[in-house]
């Protein structure tokens, strides 16, 4: 019997956006590997071993994939959202490229979810819905001053930002530089919304402008997305639509 | 009977990248609108009449989703991909905006879909694992200055880079300028794939670099992703894997 790894993306929480594909894998799988929380949302069941992890170990939960996967078994490697965006996907390729030859002819195939941000879109509108880019701005894996600059240039060339893990616990003080940066370039009135764990009970949805944010607003379990300066907003009962118009004039 | 508009994202093309969500608005739909080759993805049934339309009427067939929904109609607005990346979803509020008062208090929401980057991403490996942006190359709806002012800063800030519709048949010339400039500020040597149809009988995966890279690599089927300078590729058997890297060095 040959192994295989899966590496599947569960979507923003609610089990009516995991794609048919994902699911599939699930039910052909012998094992199971992920952040603890994720590994909590598949379903146990006879012949499938979960091994749940916690975080920051990314790369020793990839080793173990991968050993099992050489070893003939069939393991998904879950992650939340999509696992090639700030996901397990990198670190499991990280793994193969600094692993023995032989998991590189291994039968490894990434399976896409529903990515937070895109959920959080829809969930406000169309925000993303003209050029934009997308920044993690944990500082854990990279410099400050990388985070800054992508910021600076970012706004320079007025995309939508979406931004994940905007605020950890123990180091708060980047999300306040960030919006000290953006209310410098984008000015007070630019609209930003920080969604939280979207598609779950907890789901919560504010729309304001960098002038109005404070950073309290976010937490790990949030979406930040701030607009272009062609963002709008649609007033009407209940939370506005936010919204990225298609054309530019010229 | 109140009527709604759901707009709805199909992925990339293989019902099983299509999640729970979609298909139980579709099978609640009576009414389903969309491009021709969109909706040509939807199983006709009793009780449920599909809207073709040609491309380029996106307005036109948001105004008559809206108001079919005013009506009494259950409209589902069909894109591939996710409908809010350079999809229907901006279309649809940019109507309800422009429409009567009464649009605003309909029940609209986005489903998200499986969007072409992101499946383009998974089949080569995890190019899009760090931050990145996301273009829409085609100047049809804004000019041709901004594409190249964002694709100048977007190198800068070392983004990797996704782009939708790189060269229509019309004005090829764009994505060779796209080229050009990329060479100029990026080197000869980074990482550029060409993935087609992702997820479709036609499917192509091609795996280069800019220095190789040629305009007729791409056509309006083909979603373009070029590297961050981190962006590596691992060789083997087949096609290489490329993923950039979860960590950028102090």
């Amino acid at each position: 019997m040959s192994g295989w790894v899966r590496i599947a993306g569960l979507g923003p929480g609610n089990p009516n956006k995991i794609t048919p594909e994902v699911d599939a894998a699930l039910a052909d799988a012998t094992d199971v590997v992920g952040y603890i929380p994720y590994v909590a949302r598949v379903a146990p069941r006879d012949g499938l071993t979960l091994h749940a992890s916690d975080n920051r170990v990314e790369i020793d939960r990839s080793q173990h994939a991968l050993q099992m996967a050489a070893d003939g078994r069939r393991v998904v490697v879950v992650s939340s959202g999509d696992p090639g965006v700030f996901a397990m996907a990198a670190a499991v390729f990280e793994a193969v490229e600094n692993g023995p030859p032989a998991w590189r002819e291994l039968e490894i195939s990434v399976l896409p979810g529903i990515t937070a941000m895109l959920a959080a879109a829809a969930r406000a509108g169309a925000p993303l819905g003209h050029d934009f880019c997308t920044i993690n701005l944990s500082d854990n894996l990279k410099p400050w001053a990388l985070i800054e600059k992508r910021l600076r240039l970012a706004a320079e060339a007025d995309f939508a930002m979406a931004f994940y893990n905007p605020r950890s616990a123990s180091r708060p003080e980047g999300f306040e530089r960030t919006l000290d940066i953006l209310r410098e370039v984008c000015g007070p009135q630019r609209l930003i919304l920080f969604a939280r764990a979207v598609s779950t009970p907890e789901e919560t949805l504010n729309v304001t402008t960098l002038g109005q944010a404070t950073p309290e607003m976010a937490d790990m379990r949030t979406m930040v997305i701030v607009g272009s300066s062609a963002t709008r907003k649609i007033e009407r009962t209940g939370t506005p639509i936010v919204y990225t118009p298609r054309s530019v004039p010229e």
